[in-house]
Parts: C-alpha cells; structure tokens; sequence
C-alpha cells in the first residue's frame, strides 16, 4: 500500500497540491446502505476553511465537497467513495520567488532533497491544504460511527501561556472549540496580538472519545494508541501526543496511575481509556502539541538552492495560530482511526 | 497485513505469549548478501531479558536467539529471516488465582472484552516479554543502519522527580543508560526505594538518531513522525511521545521554534530533524513517557469476571521501574521503522 | 490496503460506476522527475473506449483523460497522480426495468446479494467501462516501463473457431490487434455474424513482453505469474490464464517442458519467461480466455427480486465480441503489475 | 506488506528453507475461541509428506507439525498462531555440486541473478518443501471453514495422456486423489513408467468448493477468481488456472455460456460459481495445470557460473509426478484465500 493511503477496513486515499486543479480521497470499505449526509458533510468542511475562522488567516476560500462514486439513489453501495474539492483559485499569487529559496520551519528543503522536483506554489503537496481531504473521509467516518453511538470531540486548551482550566465541552461555540470560554477570549486576544507581530504561536488541542465500546485496537502494532498517534501525528503541525495524563506519567507511581475498579466501574481514568492497546469503554483522551504556523511575515535567514545564506520574508495572510482550523482534522483523523478499527473488531453490520 | 506486522519493505510479524513454548519473529524484505553479527544480535537481546539490569525485575531469565531461516553460510539470502527464543522456563508459577480476576493497569480487562478468551499465564500475547521478539528484528536492523552510518541511542532522561540535566551521550555505561552519570545514580537509588515500598514509578526515554540523510519519510501518512509515532507508541508502556521541542511548542513563537539555516547549516533544531514529515539531515530528537510498571505488590480494588468488587496483591518479582530495560525496545522500534523508510527512499543496495 | 488497490510500489486505487460523474485512479509511488506524455496516454484511453473499434459496441463515448495531481511544470513530482475522465452521457437509458430483475451472465445478483443495493445503470461498479480507470494507470506505467527498455504486446489470437496460426507481432494494425492478418479478417467477419445473430462470442488474448530483465518477481506469494494472474483475472471478462505452454504441459515430459540451456542461452521457453516466480530474462508470454459478452438481445430465462420465473431480453448496443478493446485493458494490467515489481526489485531511479 | 504473506483478514506470513533447520508460518487474524484439531492438521501434513504417496519421491520425511502460539488450553485466543516444522535430516546429501552449476527448469538461475546469493541445499527457498508451511496454515483454514459448512476437495483428473472422464467426487480415496478411480490405476501405471525412463510428467488439478454462499470476493482486484489464481498460481508447478469452462469459452457463444436460471436455481455453471469476481452460491470449479517435475535423472544442457555450457544429470529420489503431493497443496491455498474472504465479507463471528 502506498504511504498516501490510510486504514485497512475503511482506507483512506487522498491526492493533491495546493494549487492543483483539485484535492480529493478514495475511501475503500464503506458498509453499504448507508445515507450521507451531505450537508453535514459540508459542514465539517466548512470548519477548516480559510476564511471561516476569526483567528485564522483571511484569505476567503470556498471548499466544495462534490461525491463522484460509490452512492446510487442517496445510500452507500459498498464500492469506493470518491470526493473531491475543486480548486477555484489557482493562479493566485505568483510563487517565482521561492523557486530558489527554501522557506524555513517548511518542507522546502526536504521535498527537495527527497524528489528533486518541488511544487514551489503554496506548499504544494506538504501544505495543510492536503489536509481538506482528511477532513472530508474524517466527515463521513464521523457519520458512520455516531450511528454507533460514538462521539469525537476536539477542542483548543492552550495557546501560548494561556491555558484552558476548565472542561465544559458543551460550551465550545467560540472560535477556539475551546471548553473553557474565559480562556477562549484570552486566547483570540493572544493570537490578534501575535497576528500584529507579524509573528504566530502553537498550542495545544486536546480530544476527548465518548461511546466507544470495550475492544477496539488490535494488538501488537495495531493498538488503539500507536494507530491514534500514527494518525495524529501524520498531521504536518502535530509534534507531540500524550494519553491519558501522558508525560506526567513519568513521575507518578503505579499506585497512582493504576485505573483501579470496583463493581460501579473504573475509579480513575489515568490511562485515557485504553488498556493494553485495546478500548477499555472509558471515554478516551489525549492532547496533541501544535507548532506554532512556520510562515511568518518576519525576516529569517535560510538559504537558496546554490546554499548561499539569504534572508526571506513570507508575504501573504497566513494563520497566526493554526489550532483553531487544526480541531476539525484532529478530530477527522480520529475518526478514520476509530471507524477502521471498529469495522475490523466488529465488522460492518 | 494482519496486526501482528509492522513495516512494507523491512516487514516484521511477531508472535508469542509470555508463558508458551517459544516467541519469535519473522523479517520478510532483508536485503541479501549482508553478514549477520549474531552476537551483536545476543547482546541486544541480553539488554532487555530479566535479571541482568539492577534496577529491574530479579527474575534471571536466559533469551537465546535462534536464526531458523535466510542465511546461507553466514549470509542473509534475501528470503525471510525467522528468529526464535524458547522459554525456558514455562511452567514456573501457578496463574490460577487470575482466572477470576482483572489486574488493575493490565490489559486483562480488555483482552478478556475482545477475545472472549484470555491467556492469563503472565499476561500472555499482553506481556512485556512480546517486546523481546521486537529486540530480535530491530537488532538486525540496528546492523543493516549501521552499515550505512546510522546509529540509533536511547536513554533514561528522567525518572520520577529525578531529571537528567546533561546529555553526556558518551557516558551511558550505566544501568538506566542516562546521558547524566549523578542523575543516573540518584534513578537507581530512587527505583531501590520504589521497590521496597512495593510500589512503581515512572520516566522518560529520550532518544537520538545520527546520520540519517535528508529524505527519509513518505508524506502524508508514513510522515518520519507518524511512523515513528506509530512504533514506539505499540510499546506497551508508553503513554505520549514528542519530537524536538515537543509540547513545549505550545508556548513559542513561529519566530522562536522555526530552524533557520545558513549556508553553514542550521541554526537550532527545535523540530527534531524533521521537516515536513521528512528527515532534514539534522540529529533526530525524540522523547516517550513510559507509564509506572502496573504490577504492584500493594492490595489494589478490582473487578471478578461476575463483576464483584475485591482486591488484589501482585505477587512476585515484577520491574519497580520498567525504564532501565525499554531503551533496547524504544531504540528497537526505531531501527526498524527507519530501516523500512530508508529502504523505501533509497532501495536496499 | 482496500481491494480497490493494486500493488506496493506502484500502487493503483480507482473508484468509478459505469453511469456515475466520473471514474478515476489515484497512483501512490510513481518516480519523480519523469515526464509524462499526455497525448500518448489519451492514445491508450482511445484503444478502449466505446465507438472506436468496428467490432465493438456502435456506442460512441469520449474518454477524455484529465490529470489533478502530482506533477509540476510536466514532471512528476513523486506525490499521488490523480487521473480523472467525466461521463459525458449520464443520463442515457432509462434502466429501470432492470431493477427487479438479474440479468444472467452478470454481476447483477451477486452484487445484490453482497451489498444490499445495487446501482443498476450500466452495470454500475461492475460494468467493464471500470476498466478504464486502469487503462490510464497502465498507460502511464507502460511509459516508465518503455523508459527502462520493456514493452508490452497484447492481441487477439483466437475467437470461436478461428485461431491465428502466424505470430506476425509487427503487423498487428487490424481491429483485433491480431498477429496474423488473415485470421484477423475472419475474426472480423465472425464477430459480424454473431452480432447479426443478437449473439455474443469468446476468445483468446495472448501477451508478449520484452526487454524484462532478470530478477523481476517476489517469491513466494509475489512470483510473477502469481500477480500477473491476479491483475489479469481480476478483468471481468477473462476466465483463465496460462503461462508459456500452459496446459499444454499437462501432457509433457520433463525432458521436453524444461528450458535447457548453453553459453549462448536458453535453447526454448516452454516456461514462458519465468522460473520460479522470477523472470529469467527471456521474453515473457501467457494467454488469457475471454469469455463471451453476456448482454445479448436474446430472451434469456432468469428471475427477479422475489425470485420469479422470467424472460429477460437486453437492448442496447453491446459489444459481440470484447476481446478487441480487452487487448489494451490485460495490456494495462500487465503493465502495473510489472512496473510494481520492477520498482521492488531495482527501485526507482 | 512483504512478499512472503498473503491474506489480508486471516494473514499468512511463511519461512523457511529445504534444507534450513525449520520452516514453518504465523497466521494472524484467527477467530478466538476455537479449538484446533491437531489431529487433523497433522494428517493434511502428512498428504504432503514425501514418502508417503507411492507415487512420489521415495525419500522418506517426518512433517511434524507443532503449535508455538496463540492457544491458551485447547483453544485459539485471537494471537498470532504460530506452526513449525523442523528439519529432521538436515545434513542429508552433499550439494557443492550444484554451487557452480544452474539445474534446468529450476529458479537456480533466476534466485542466483535476484540475490545475488542462493542456498543451495534442496533448493533453498524454492524447493517444493516450502508448501509444507502453506498445507500448515491451509489445514487450519479448512477446519474453520468446515464449522462453516464450506468443503474444498481437489483431485487429480489428468496425467499426461491419462483423463479422467467420471467426477466420482466420493470415490477419491487412491493415490491420485482422482475422482475416476480406472483412470487412476493408469495414471499411477504411467507414472511408474515415467520413473522408470529417469524422466518426469505433468498433469491437470481439479478443485471444487461446495457449501460457499452468495457474496464472497472483493471487487475490483479481491474478485474471487483474482486472488484465488494468485494463491494457486503462486504454487511452484503451476502454469495455469481456468475457472468454469475456462479456456473453452473462447469458442462459445454468450447463449450457450451465460449461466440461465428460473426459481428452482441455476440452469449451468459455465462460470464455475463465480459472477463479477463475486461466489454466486453454486459450486465453485477450477482446474489448475502443474508442469512436470523439473528434477530429472537425465543429462540436460546448462551453463555453469562463468556461462560455460556443461551437461548436468541430477542425482536423487525425485518426483516423477507431483500431482499427487500438489492436491492438497492446492486446498490448501484455496483454503487460506476463502476464509480471507469469508472473513472480509461476513466477519469472525
């Protein structure tokens, strides 16, 4: 299997640049018989456009979602869905001047010295544009397993050195999906800050998994964690995930951390909901690291392609803090994560 | 690809429990032509095996590596290497008393939701001991790194309280392989007085890798992270992982985290080597926080297979600190997973 | 991986109904930096489309052939390449009458049983225009395969009870992409008379390939013959496959079937090129059994829904004899499965 | 995924050489909670085994199958079952002979020109004796199909000039496993013959598969036929597989191929069971053709490592015939390829 695509029982395919005519995925697996919502569908992609976000960039893009296989009559035949998103943008602006010049904190270098050819326009493929097409299979997984009772819910709990303390994860109507709606209006207020700096900033997203039955993750490689950080970690801004309480693991006891449990169920949750790869029926919980947006509209020293020292200045609306957009893909991958590991612990009936 | 295999080009499939006749491995994809060292191969496995670490478990068990198939006078022939350790010790302990039980922190539980049966002699296929096969495959791939210059070095950073301060990566030789010699020595002391407490703790690994080329990662979903991600989060213990500056991220600046570069490299590294899901060229940086041992000699609340609450006491040798010994298995995982991306960037010649 | 995918290295994954928006491939692995010549691609999609072959359906459709990613200024750039071809006839006959009832010969009642629902226009996913979506991605591969020197050549050499008798690989420009040009005219002349006859007729397709070098092939589950089996067979209409002498070998001694050998070569290919699942060098060779068209204008006995009695009658404009558009479709599959191998044995530069 | 699996939902993962210590295989994805008859799996090794079928090699070797995984008391528990059978006589004959020199009709030239190495003892990896594992891991797949009502019985219904004409599927029980027991008695008469000229035949494999319902097979490339002609082409001796009528269709008409049907059921099987690569509920019937043993004791021309010409005569106890041995090598491959499916379209339960 190519390293584009994703998930065994419901695989995820995805193509397209930035700028290219289109973007899109293949999903292989879906059960059939099933009734998309398309709407909804929209809406999920709506959250991750630019434009649509307060703290994001400015520029206005519209992505629509059209379906071109896999449906007859409004239900899901079982063969591969294909979506795909038109770019209604594609000159643009002109990218000439970083034909020969590698943006810093970017893929620039790297796309380089792996293919040796480059999509200078936007990214390319290594823009977060790719992640539309996550967003899109994530939409439709979402679909799926809330008919099974399970709910994935993603939300901004720090940026910079603000930090949400509470959890009222039904009061994320704010631009940040943040459950603490104090800590939400300092954080907008952090990234306009930022945004006028000319700079931007990281945080950190955390995810909470509710209705997930006892049995999902398939050990040794398959287990519910190492496939939730593949997935989450695949994602270009992502540079940490704990579970659970995670790296403060490291200084508690096994007296401490043990979920102990009596007949009313588990007493704790210290371990996010998973025990030995595999779903406990506990709600599941991790937090994802976000890096702070590597365009920024201030000088930073990189190089050309001839490795003579220069100084670029990336012009252009970017986003000053990528979390805001970034909920809705975390909570995609999830979902394709999840939905592919229920369908292969429970099938599809 | 079932769930008991990890890689495409450098395939590993592992199988084995805790208590039965034998654990192994299979490797499909090792190139031909190459000179195992097995004694190398015997050395790395003698890292982690029980009672040769200080700080771990003083059950002393033997894991002597048989090579059944793939070479021929000394070479590797290019058809599948199976590497196999008997046990020698099966019957040791009588397990019944866990027949009717669920310890807390351990995967019986879920294993017991998922399989409707459960191997409960030490754990079965949820042990610790399932990481030795893991051992076998990523000691061969540690050789097969070398070879092109890749040398792959995790250590104990941090245990409880105690925190590595230096990253003196010459001066391991001690028994958490801790890059801080005093640091080490206040682990150990730390970990003595965890045990006599029947208690557990927890820590982090660290991790370095040199000499890996620009171009190594397949954008977007086999990103260097997501599948380094992927393999060390598979490790039971292990409960978050993070990349250069990790979730401290979350707090900086674009201007602060971004890795500028002059025509005499890079300034900083606070991605960890990794750009774009791609291998920069830099030292590769990661940490993992690994969970306190769940095997505790203390009366714990628990559940009966009828759902009636009762406690349990652990009995036996367990690790009081499980560190010391998952280094080899952290830089296990990592061999294999570079292994399998190098041979995918750049073939197996 | 789904199993709408095909292959590891060259990996195709196509979506697609017969009446649906459009059909289309993603390619996951193609080398960067090669230039893809477009109109020979779209030369490719015109061997197989609808009303470009006499002995075809008098159906006329245009399968134009659009490309959505993974190339730059021309090139490839190592990213997934989508290809795309919108229907241009979507509405065209009204199929309802064929949604209580099977039509026999074809996937109708499998589908149904399988899936639940069933896209009854054109056959939907099981329509052979599928077919097209891999003509595209063996097209392509057909480019990167000459570059390295091998090419591919597929024609007719039996239908009914004519059997071409010359092997004239040069003179194959008649509509059967025959090699030997006086059968092809009776093959002609046959297929007219079957389809005045509301009849339809089988064949034989056979394949050549050249310019192999040894060492293509993946024992022990990815010989050559084993995935050139299964990319062929996996075309709707072909009912077998056989590799040099094929069945024929049934009757053979060992001391006739074994290719011997001196300094100057191999002195006969009974083997067809292949021996032990890798190439050895010599030219590759198999035939593929075509079976007849099942859409006929004839009353046929089959049933309906409730699993009644009934006669069923198919219009429409159906091809007498698909073996002369089947050509470049086994072409295509060859092409991909040799190309995935040629990668896994040699790489990609 | 490596070369040496097959099977996506029950995964096959095969080792070994001829003359190595062990050969053996993983099976990934078995059910939980069934238990094995080890019994019955020791007597489809033993169909196997050389020496036991008067018509085949009369070297004399012990398959002894033993389970090093992934049961706990008698039954499955959802891990990876490992099997393995080890080599009793490994030393057997001096091989140096053959260092130098390519056996005709064997992979000797074609592993030499892949690997550059090549074990020379018995063939290495390309010996016949690698099927053992595959008969292992078939045995299993045929228990848990039985549970399901599916059976699988080939036989052998031609041996050179020798056709079986009757299908007295209840009446196998002789040397050939062939349904036509006076055609058995003159193909077991011919293959004396054939061994006593130092020489070898070829010979013709019938497989049908009863009990199968309506909806297994994987469209577009996991078609039934597709992937049961990978595993079956995948056997050494195989040159070609026909389903249903097979390679007679191509003088038919789509009158007389299509399968017509009224309520009672099916009119014909001309397509052997299997519509649009999906089971349809009838018998599935296929035949598969097996090339003579290319080991014979008769001088042959060959070239030597410096492409010398030279005469070679192989020495040894060889099969004049493998269709005896290669009947339940079939099953099994159909075996493995069936419960893949049954379990992707139907699940575990």
């Amino acid at each position: 299997m190519g390293h584009n695509s994703f998930g065994t029982a419901y695989t995820v395919t995805t193509f397209g640049e930035s700028h290219g005519p289109a973007l899109g995925v293949i999903i292989d697996g879906v059960e059939p018989g099933f009734k998309i919502d398309e709407e909804a569908l929209q809406a999920e992609m709506n959250r991750r456009r630019p434009g649509a976000n307060p703290t994001g960039t400015k520029r206005n893009e519209i992505d629509q979602l059209s379906i071109l296989s896999g449906t007859y009559e409004g239900l899901t035949t079982g063969t591969p869905i294909a979506m795909i998103l038109y770019s209604t943008n594609q000159r643009s602006a002109d990218y000439s001047h970083l034909e020969q010049v590698f943006r810093p904190g970017h893929a620039d270098w790297t796309f380089f010295k792996k293919y040796g050819v480059r999509d200078i326009r936007g990214g390319g493929r290594s823009s977060g544009r790719e992640t539309s097409a996550r967003v899109a299979a994530g939409a439709l997984a979402k679909q799926l397993l809330a008919k099974r009772g399970i709910t994935i819910q993603a939300g901004t709990v720090q940026v910079g050195s603000v930090i949400a303390e509470k959890r009222n994860w039904d009061e994320t109507d704010n631009p940040m999906t943040c459950p603490d709606k104090e800590a939400s209006e300092k954080m907008v207020a952090l990234i306009e800050q930022v945004r006028s700096e000319n700079d931007s900033i990281g945080g950190i997203i955390e995810c909470r998994i509710n209705g997930v039955p006892a049995g999902i993750g398939e050990p040794v490689f398959g287990k519910l964690e190492a496939l939730l950080s593949h997935a989450v970690m695949s994602i270009g801004a992502v540079k940490g995930i704990q579970f659970g309480d995670g790296f403060a693991c490291a200084s508690m006891r096994g007296s401490q951390f043990n979920d102990q449990r009596t007949s009313d169920g588990f007493l704790s949750n210290h371990a996010g909901g998973i025990l030995g790869g595999i779903s406990s029926g506990q709600e599941i919980l991790f937090q994802a690291a976000i890096k702070p947006t590597a365009s920024i509209s201030r000088p930073q020293q990189t190089v050309t392609k001839q490795n003579e020292t220069t100084s670029l200045t990336i012009e252009g609306r970017h986003d000053p803090c990528i979390c805001s957009r970034a909920v809705v893909v975390v909570e995609s991958m999830v979902a394709i994560t999840l939905l592919d590991l229920y369908y292969t612990a429970f099938g599809k009936a």
